[in-house]
């Protein structure tokens, strides 16, 4: 974890500080986006994005090295931004889950419905099954982005933001720090890099890898079990994050860990299909709905879950390769 | 494809003839089985068993060796053979779609219905749906098996089926050869075996085995395509049976090729599983069946159609390794 370019004389401060300084910075660059997009929604989208990234780097950097910050101040801003990026996140989570499920069922259908050809009139009956099922969930997810959509917008008008965009703000200029982040940087800074990754570590140890890396073993498929089989990849996905924004943090400008970032897109992708596998569940449980909508339905739970076992599949081939040598 | 043990001087019908004269055996041995059996379902299912794994063998070496024979024997008796043994296949076919099914949705439930644990009244409902699903395949598939063991039954009473047992009786102690089973062995069979293998290769090189070799690559489950997509699979699964069989003729008493065999239970295991694909959609096409039992047969099919996608991931590793060297 040393970074060669880190003499002695550094402090822990002084390697800390500008990377809080630059992405306060950018907090504040997608705050003035935000201001600027009016009713362009690429731009608000853009804007968004910008304010969650840098919200949980400021977040993921004041809980690795909080031994090196002023504790009391980094725990109450971090709480802030994370109820910041998560209101931000669910109007995307909601668009981006809707052009997979709609992408899978016409994937599924294969412009026929998502059943093989069949005689008839039950055919067209099955196809209607399909079409009703996009149509089910497009509502559904529609509504839930509006209503994501508005929350946000109440979000950053309210009180609680302006305090959090007011303490970013300082931040991008000065840094509460502790008094042990006097401490040589290569020392403290490494010592509680060093605790993020070492939970990560664990996480993973504790993963069920050896069955992920045997392709279709339909563990995933396990539906009564899904959320409680999903909950140690879902954690091992956040520990990911804080382990690789910790590096950044420690080695600016250095390149990123391509091996690494396409294990953390698997993680990713194992949590959008577990929770797309989920709205199709949700949908299916809408009353008075047609047996063959609540059939396509189905098929479409089991497709993602099928999608959660291959990033199971695809995260333990990324993650193998961080841990070999390289060729 | 040349067997040590066959000297010049041996012919090609003193090759084949004990062959046809020990599987002929083993169908006469199928038939007293069935005869003894009576009302024990354990024995008449064993006499089946017997009588369609003599008849598949012998079939098979009448088509493969047929330059060999007389020809329009052949060609009859082979008819006979495989509308017997397709007629006796239904029944047992219907037992095992049934045990698969069921074993799938009770690993898809894990105990508590085939969607995640939901809340209060919901949960229960869907739960239901499992449990209704079961029950309806249960239904009818135990019909088609009734309506099948009627039809075995009757096959096996029939004037039809007493004009086979007697030219299979014959064939115990007698082939009717041609002219060009005078031939050396070594000469012709491998002749005849050859052109069943081309085949065969033939037929593997047009399966897209290098999408198959990509876990998770989600192409068995277009649904739509299903029929058209299994086609190929289904035709390599039948020449890999006849080049099986055509080695066994030639090298009668020795070891059988592990993996080849274990190229075929992949194919096997493809047929199944679409075939249960295929019941748990017909299923669904019930009128009035409750939208929760829809669902729970539209998961059912794609974990299907996933198990007809890892079947053809297991062919081509198994493939792979009867064309790749020896480590």
């Amino acid at each position: 974890m040393h970074n060669p370019d880190q003499s002695q004389d550094v402090t822990a401060g002084e390697v800390l500080a500008p990377y809080l300084h630059a992405r306060a910075a950018d907090f504040l660059r997608g705050l003035r986006l935000h201001g600027e997009s009016g009713s362009d929604t690429a731009g608000a989208e853009e804007a968004a994005r910008t304010l969650r990234a840098a919200a949980r780097r400021i977040g993921a950097t004041l809980h690795t090295f909080r031994p090196l910050l002023d504790g009391p101040w980094a725990d109450d801003l971090r709480t802030e931004l994370a109820w910041l990026s998560g209101t931000l996140a669910v109007e995307q989570a909601c668009t981006s889950r809707l052009v997979r499920l709609v992408d899978a069922l016409s994937r599924l259908s294969n412009g026929g419905g998502p059943v093989p050809a069949a005689r008839g009139s039950e055919s067209a009956g099955l196809s209607v099954g399909a079409a009703r099922a996009g149509a089910l969930l497009e509502r559904q997810l529609t509504l839930a982005r509006t209503r994501a959509h508005s929350a946000a917008l109440q979000a950053l008008g309210s009180a609680r933001f302006h305090a959090v965009a007011d303490a970013v703000a300082l931040l991008a200029s000065e840094v509460p720090l502790g008094p042990a982040s006097a401490a040589p940087a290569a020392e403290v800074l490494d010592a509680s890099a060093g605790v993020a990754e070492r939970r990560l570590l664990d996480a993973v140890a504790a993963l069920p890898l050896t069955r992920a890396a045997h392709p279709y073993n339909a563990e995933a498929l396990a539906l009564a079990a899904g959320e409680a089989q999903d909950a140690p990849w879902h954690q091992t996905r956040l520990l990911l994050r804080l382990h690789r924004y910790a590096t950044e943090a420690l080695y600016a400008g250095g390149e990123p860990d391509a091996v690494l970032y396409e294990a953390a897109r698997a993680l990713d992708r194992h949590r959008d299909a577990a929770e797309a596998a989920s709205a199709a569940a949700t949908a299916a449980r809408t009353p008075r709905i047609a047996p063959a909508t609540a059939y396509a339905l189905g098929v479409l739970h089991a497709d993602q879950r099928h999608e959660v076992e291959a990033a199971r599949f695809a995260f333990q081939r990324a993650w193998r390769r961080t841990t070999a040598p390289v060729p």
